[in-house]
């Protein structure tokens, strides 16, 4: 027994109990929920960014920090190595870093069933982890944006958007 | 950075989430708040009880559970093996099994200041546990009432009260 599996499982039922569905359709009790778990999130990656071994290098550059998410964060939460990194050239023209981080098999993810019926419940599923990247990002001196999108499940995309200063 | 410390933060979390103020304060919410995170800690010990090697032989006796609550659960969640587990023999006299199980450290309640003043702010911290046990013990094939106490901070006592059918 593994004690990964524990965060897994602790993030199902967190989702599972955050997500209870709002007696008031009106209120936009979806919204409200992401947001609850993204800023959850956030507060959890802001302390992992602070246990950050105290002989790594500042981030100087905003490439380096991604490297890290991609490779020791995800090793920290996963045991694995993000699937792939991609720079958004375009928009870097206009003076803002936008990455897209892919996981080819997101454990997060993997729980859910794979056909497509279940990808309007994949939101719920990315929240907590986009508030982590960003929460992490923050406490290495970026501001950023971060979302999800799902193609095909399990595999997933988080695109990093960096708010220059 | 361990991947043991993501369980304690989402955990640190999550309890300051559930554990918002009541906004009306003769409903119960203080109740209500244990009881969610008790149930959320349940259903995660169900799932890791789940999760047992295929060779571990069926726990027939549950003093045999209760040890493996002490070294493979706590050593999966931890790190480390509870410090003490002692037989209430008067409780198993009258058919029931009751069981202390004593952490001298508990990691949930390290992050928290250690004075006796914050004695008070103890209980949530340990509403999730003592779900995540009775959940494991229930997926072992026993029903059980768990219990926490703290006489000073960050040590703690489990009382594990097994169901007789």
């Amino acid at each position: 027994m593994a004690d990964a599996v524990l965060f897994e499982f602790l993030h199902t039922e967190m989702v599972a109990e955050l997500w209870a569905p709002d007696p008031d359709p009106g209120s936009g009790g979806k919204k409200r929920s992401l947001s609850v778990l993204e800023g959850l999130g956030f507060r959890v990656g802001q302390a992992l960014g602070e246990r950050l071994p105290r002989e790594t290098p500042a981030f100087r550059e905003e490439l380096d920090a991604l490297k890290f998410l991609c490779k020791d964060l995800w090793a920290a939460m996963f045991q694995k190595h993000m699937d792939g990194l991609r720079t958004n050239h375009q928009a870097l023209f206009c003076c803002q870093g936008t990455y897209v981080l892919q996981d080819n098999s997101f454990p997060l993810l993997i729980a859910m069933g794979s056909g497509p019926q279940y990808l309007e419940e994949a939101p719920k599923f990315l929240a907590f982890t986009c508030g982590l990247l960003c929460g992490a990002l923050h406490t290495l001196g970026f501001q950023s944006l971060v979302t999800a999108s799902v193609a095909s499940l399990p595999a997933c995309k988080f695109q990093v958007v960096i708010q220059k200063s």
